[in-house]
């Protein structure tokens, strides 16, 4: 009896403090070998400044550095396993977090690696979460608003200051000198595919349409980035930017080309591998917990990011407060519906470490703690109600300019009380944007959950699930992006004739389900209409509404609960 | 040279969890001697029930063993002291909590004193802060707004759940046996001068108008307590009471009769020593800080309470939302106004003791470690707002079942930050008093502090004189109750021929003023803006109101005052 070889497919994952790389076997996508690497340089990888807390950016090296040191470890790694061999890999996929743009010479080398822009913060890669460009977010939407192409009718009509062109138009304004010696911006998502390929030809290198389409104003209904005359009314040394870039932005199942020899010697593989186009950590994590129509991946970590596809049979409406809506950029074929939550774990992290009192962090995790004090509360018996917008609200007001609210709080209320309120107003604002899919012709039939939360607090995910009332599923495996960008690889390098039938073999079952319970989800459902009108009252500029029921409403549901 | 002998007065303040006996010269006011005995029953006093934590019971025991026992040390220290003579004490003076009804026997014996009662948690004194009685608050309420008669136009239009016959009624529907043993229902401050002076007849003893006209809807336009036909319609066995109690209330300057010889051989005082006619604690603290037409008088403390009087040439109109407006209450032939706040001290005590954080609480004390952070912040830098409800609203909204807000967190809002709103929202709401005081014609052009929070804590006092942009002067004395008692005594005994020229010499000028700072008055004044609008929204029934701008306009004043 003979067998035919298994084959591998290496999923590259760059997230904000490390790069991961997984080695699957795409029979069924089961994982034969991994390697984290942390970045070096700066406060976990991330570069800061004493003077701007909204300023993140990246050394460029450590990406370098972490896709060499990850890839080699975890191929030395496989080798020790049975049935590894390096000619057996077919391809590798790459995500990374984003937008993430890095300013790059004639060649596509990035600034910070020369000398001269070593010190000069702009001259790293911007990370996703770097807020210097607020001013400029609000320009650019300002000004799109006004223009006959409706550049963010796809984006919720609010453009970020986390995002591509907010960053560049930024650079111009703070860093006039790295503007200049900057021929062109790439993606980091773009950059390391350019890289290990050795295509960095700044106007030829692919530019993956999931960072194209989700930051970067790219449609082809409008004929690719914004037009010359739209950018240069941000700023007229804009318009050359949109000459140094693609033609056309493509989807991250194409090949961005092969590995290049001298990466292929570093790390341990064979030259000529086929290296699929890039996409963003979330997006193909969300291909790796198993996304398709119907299913929500939701990745719930520091913050939450929400994703959908929708076939392309039939023109989506436009979703207000929607991150974005991009065709082809989860699935190619498909839209990608993107959405999020501003903060979740944040929170939590926020209330323990400055509102958590001593008995719940001296000793051990105080979100443990925390947790097991707050799951013996039964829903509506503490009488308080939050709104989880202390980092702003991302869907469905899209708007960075909001803050948290608590109320019901009682001279005994007590602080695993006001956890599980905040824990239950992320749910909250979990559901508005499962409502607002569903409203708009979206339907959630199903919601699968992976990132840190969901992979590791039980007593947050029944809590969604009783919200929502519905099934919360558990992705199950524990690195959805990199075996995303795996299954990827794997299309790239021929394996699989399309994502879908990738994901068909490389993505298991659910690791766990959480079911709805009915008498919470019954309670929930009370507690969900006030915090709407709590919602809409505070989040929408002109909805007066009358709240003196609010308060009542809380003590009554109270005081029913805690009889049981 | 010869020089008339020195005359003292004794005032004896029966606290929630003390009594205290002051003895004061009368010529100046200056402090002889003053003994603090403790509760010895229950906790720190109190009486509490694991089942319900609205019930605040005492044992009158406790008072008796009280009154004897601080009497007789504070005579006996006195007596160590140069130019005391026990011979020389003119008039005793009696002060306590309230409403605290008693139920007692035919020969006005508490209940509980009888072997038979001891263990019954109803036969004992029902303490002011005892809120059991939520439910027939709320039916007197509706019943009384119905009567011709408006028994409630004085105290705000609702009646407690923390008075006299909501209290009683409760009783009935819950421990019938009591109440039927009950032969009427004695307030603490008209117990003690009964017992005291042996008129402990229940028909006779002196009923203090403070405590009748506050408390228990007695007022002479319908010709006492309210009709037996109203008693009647709230249960068939309460207008018997109203027949077992004097036919006129007196106010505090009267004699409620002279020491019994018993009791004066236990505290070491001669016999017949005049004994005035009981009053709340706060009433008379308002005269010993120096009550006078145009002085507000707070009382800051857990909660506050904060009381003016108003000459009676003309008659005052009905102002809403106040707890009470009781001619000769305060000062005799005075209209007694009493307002206040639910929740001060408490808040602050809350906060600390359920969401300190460890930094703030390990060592120390944990208000002083958070004051002193909070102190270093500017008004409005941390862009936070709250409502002071967490123990409800008594002026103006006069509702208990309202809650806590708090709105503006970020991810890096800080613990002595919230304090902070937490102190400013406590101020908001004394200047929201101020503002309705005003309002309806009883301007105010003086305020007195007195109290644990306006003796020791210059942080929040400062904050004060800011929000409300007035002075805020705290009281010579640190104990107003019993200074103010010791005053009732020495015009019972004849000394002074009115509480008002008592005070004159007997009440020394302010310790401490606190004056308003302008740039945080300014800002203050803006953020005061701000909490009325959250105050109407979510305190009164049907106001309807955009909020949109709140979270924005706290953003916008933050980023001013942070720069400075």
């Amino acid at each position: 009896m003979t067998t035919s070889p298994k084959r591998f497919a290496i999923g590259v994952d760059f997230g904000t403090n490390s790069v991961r790389a997984l080695i699957v076997d795409v029979t069924d996508g089961s994982e034969v070998a991994a390697h984290v690497s942390e970045y070096p340089s700066g406060e976990a990888g991330v570069l800061l400044s004493p003077k701007d807390p909204n300023l993140a950016r990246q050394n460029p090296a450590d990406y370098i550095k972490g896709f060499y040191s990850s890839v080699k470890r975890a191929v030395a790694a496989a080798k020790r396993k049975r049935g590894f061999r390096v000619e057996h890999v077919v391809g590798i996929g790459i995500d990374s977090t984003g937008s993430t743009p890095i300013p790059v010479d004639r060649d596509g080398t990035p600034l910070a690696l020369h000398a001269a822009f070593q010190r000069e913060l702009a001259a790293h890669a911007w990370l996703w979460k770097d807020h210097t460009a607020h001013a400029e977010a609000a320009e650019i939407t300002a000004k799109a608003a006004d223009h006959r192409d409706r550049y963010l009718a796809n984006c919720g009509g609010v453009y970020s200051s986390e995002w591509y062109w907010s960053k560049i138009l930024h650079c111009k304004r703070s860093a006039p000198k790295v503007f200049a010696a900057a021929y062109s911006w790439v993606e980091l998502a773009d950059f390391i595919p350019a890289f290990i390929t050795g295509h960095t030809d700044p106007h030829r290198l692919a530019r993956g349409i999931c960072a194209a389409g989700h930051k970067a104003m790219y449609h082809e209904d409008w004929g690719g980035l914004p037009s010359e005359r739209f950018l240069a009314s941000l700023d007229p040394d804009l318009p050359v930017l949109r000459r140094r870039y693609a033609e056309r932005a493509v989807p991250a199942d194409r090949k961005a080309g092969e590995l290049n020899a001298e990466v292929a010697r570093k790390v341990g593989l064979p030259a000529g591998v086929a290296v699929a186009v890039g996409a963003f950590d979330a997006h193909m994590g969300a291909v790796g917990a198993g996304i398709k129509p119907g299913t929500l991946v939701k990745i719930i970590g520091t913050s939450t990011c929400d994703m959908m596809v929708a076939p392309m049979d039939e023109p989506l409406p436009d979703i207000p407060g929607l991150c974005g809506i991009v065709p082809d950029s989860v699935i190619p074929g498909m839209y990608g519906i993107e959405a999020g939550q501003s903060a979740v774990g944040d929170i939590f992290n926020w209330f323990a470490s400055q509102l958590g009192p001593q008995q719940f962090t001296a000793k051990g995790d105080p979100h443990t703690n925390l947790s097991r004090a707050a799951e013996k509360i039964r829903p509506g018996a503490s009488g308080l109600l939050a709104l989880d917008w202390n980092n702003g609200n991302r869907t469905i007001l899209v708007d960075p300019r909001l803050t948290g609210l608590l109320v019901g709080q009682t001279l005994s209320t007590s602080a695993p009380e006001v956890y599980r309120a905040l824990v239950e107003a992320t749910a909250f604002g979990a559901l508005t944007i499962i409502n607002r899919l569903d409203e708009y012709g979206v339907p959630v039939k199903d919601v699968v959950n992976c990132g840190g939360i969901a992979e590791k607090n039980p007593f947050v995910m029944q809590i969604y699930a009783d919200v929502c009332n519905r099934s919360m599923k558990i992705s199950h495996s524990a690195q959805t992006c990199a075996l995303g960008a795996a299954i990827f690889g794997a299309v790239a390098g021929g394996v699989y004739r399309s994502v879908e039938s990738a994901q068909r073999k490389m993505v298991r079952p659910p690791r766990r389900v959480y079911r709805p319970r009915k008498a919470a989800a019954g309670v929930y459902s009370e507690l969900y209409g006030l915090y709407k009108q709590l919602h809409d009252t505070f989040g929408r500029a002109d909805h007066a509404q009358a709240l003196g029921h609010v308060m009542k409403s809380l003590i009554a549901i109270r005081d029913r609960t805690q009889k049981g």
